[in-house]
């Protein structure tokens, strides 16, 4: 498509560069824009620009955050000798929906996958073992998809630590089989957290 | 849904601002751009801040434009006696994306809908009575939607301009009613471009 201004063509090219949203949807959101009070794109900047500058990743459980530290693992009142490991930010949202969980957390920033290239020095695997041998907390529980990469990435740091003797669970297989943690429904996921089984038990190798 | 971190949530909240984002939507797509170059980010905040700062609407046909006159009003190679009057920016993009016109257009920001509250007074309808008063084209061309709403903004304006000996038409209702001019297939837009007539035989009234 054509649009005779450089100014729309240069903002739909960069908006359609987000995932599922296609040029046709980017020139709608442009418009739609330019009808509202500029106050709102300007503050969309201004939120943009902040957050991809100004976000950390928490220096103890690399979950997103605004500080060194994020606000769970600042938090005194949650239960520090839990863990729970899980793949993504987003998962981390996803058990505190719950509201069935008061440990904290390790992002480690996906899950081994050899296929796409993935290895465990790409994740943030290393600092959860040396967290675990540091802090030796009570328990470590694996909160990872019900995959193959899910499970190659759990035993890998059980293998690490199963002689530290914690106890290392993972969240019970309520979910189907290739279904993504942040979309599993909150009961599914609360009643998976509450009858999680030792990982050992877990094992399909 | 709680975010631990004000940074995120507030990018969520503009980002759902958006119509048809949810925030569900929303947090996948700021999560994704965290994943994505720094640069990526800022370029998008660049080109949103710039296009909502910088863009005008051209003074002679209201279409929007990077310069004072569009690329459109400013090209001598178009055809200046016929103007092609539209509801809105897009619809200059779905007929220019026909090719079959080359005259230029005036944009009125909208129909006449009581219902709505729209008066001719928040269009660019007087501009566009002035303009035909002051440059005495050989042909208006009605590009409007085909709904009683379209028909009673071309009727408003050809009552204006009847008197002036131009020849007045409307595009040929190829479009169901209700139809929106913008999702009109080329085809279809092109053929009632082809086959206008004059407006006071469209007129159902």
């Amino acid at each position: 498509m054509e649009y005779h201004s450089k100014l729309l063509s240069r903002l739909v090219g960069e908006i359609s560069k987000l995932p599922g949203i296609g040029e046709r949807t980017a020139l709608r959101l442009a418009l739609h824009l330019l009808k509202q009070p500029q106050s709102q794109s300007l503050q969309l900047a201004k939120a943009l620009t902040d957050f991809r500058t100004q976000i950390k990743h928490c220096r103890i459980c690399y979950n997103i955050s605004d500080t060194d530290t994020c606000s769970i693992c600042a938090n005194p009142m949650r239960d520090h000798q839990t863990i729970c490991v899980v793949e993504t930010v987003r998962d981390v949202m996803a058990v505190e929906n719950t509201g069935q969980f008061n440990g904290v957390y390790h992002v480690l920033g996906g899950v081994i996958s050899p296929m796409e290239g993935i290895s465990p020095n790409d994740l943030f695997i290393q600092p959860l073992i040396e967290r675990i041998q540091r802090e030796h907390p009570n328990e470590v529980i694996f909160a990872l998809s019900p995959t193959v990469e899910g499970d190659t990435t759990g035993y890998y740091i059980y293998k690490e630590i199963k002689d530290l003797d914690i106890k290392i669970s993972t969240i019970a297989r309520g979910v189907s089989f290739g279904e993504e943690i942040e979309y599993a429904d909150e009961m599914t996921l609360a009643r998976s957290i509450e009858n999680r089984i030792p990982f050992d038990q877990s094992l399909k190798f």
